[in-house]
């Protein structure tokens, strides 16, 4: 289920992080500390997609279908808002 | 309308594409070179951002409400994807 | 010292890793976890930042001043490695 | 020369932008503007990062070896604020 699999991987990215900073106790290269960072950064990225992706399949489509359409613009433009804030350079 | 607007900016960041270059020929700071053409794609960033938000406000709709299954599959795997390279590192 | 804020600045992202966990748990709302997934992306950012300002005036310094011309290039070509890794869309 | 490869690059975005507006104007489908205007932004942080390399292999090395304190650390500040500003969320 795709819960278990985010927090799964949640849990990854926060053990990630102890090792981080333990390469940073240990003096370890910055170069490599930075290349660390961006591999947990990617993770991070991966879980916002798949969160993203059920949200379209359930909450969106409820939206679309529903009879509210304040309920539909709401939830488009928080799309379009984390699209966006996604795509910040 | 929405077409004219992202139409517009675009022709912009053509200019400002142009003004760059006219800045390395000048042998211009290259720090400043860089922070023009980081405008740049912040200026990109928003034509897509205002793409995507037609997009969703049109196409994802009509595929939503459909009775296609497969159309309304492909078009939410294809914000979920266009989400997912937004935030690549 | 730099090294203790960077170190502090990890523990603390760890801690809201756990927190977002939490809210998946919970079944908060997707954007809402997206947006402290973003959080705390910002917070890696600065980190990164941090971690590379450090190097500039210290290892890069030392290499720069060097007699060691094979030393001198590959620091400033992973400096321009994770820079192009940082910018990737 | 590598200033003759940023310029060329250039205006190959010039190029590919003009064809992104004629995109719109034909009506194509907006995910693929939007993968459109992501390649022009890809290309674009390629430049960007050629810029910052022949940056770094020439004022900065005049910079850090020079007898200019003052100098050095805003040129080193500098590259620490692009690399900021280019990991962004």
């Amino acid at each position: 289920m795709k819960h278990d699999d985010a927090l799964h991987r949640l849990k990854n990215v926060e053990g990630h992080l102890r090792g981080i900073q333990k390469m940073i106790e240990d003096d370890k290269y910055c170069i490599d500390v930075i290349q660390q960072i961006n591999a947990a950064q990617a993770a991070l990225n991966k879980v916002s997609s798949m969160i993203l992706e059920g949200h379209l399949n359930s909450c969106l489509i409820t939206a679309v279908r529903g009879d509210n359409p304040d309920d539909r613009e709401r939830v488009l433009q928080e799309i379009a808002d984390v699209f966006e804030a996604a795509t910040k350079v």
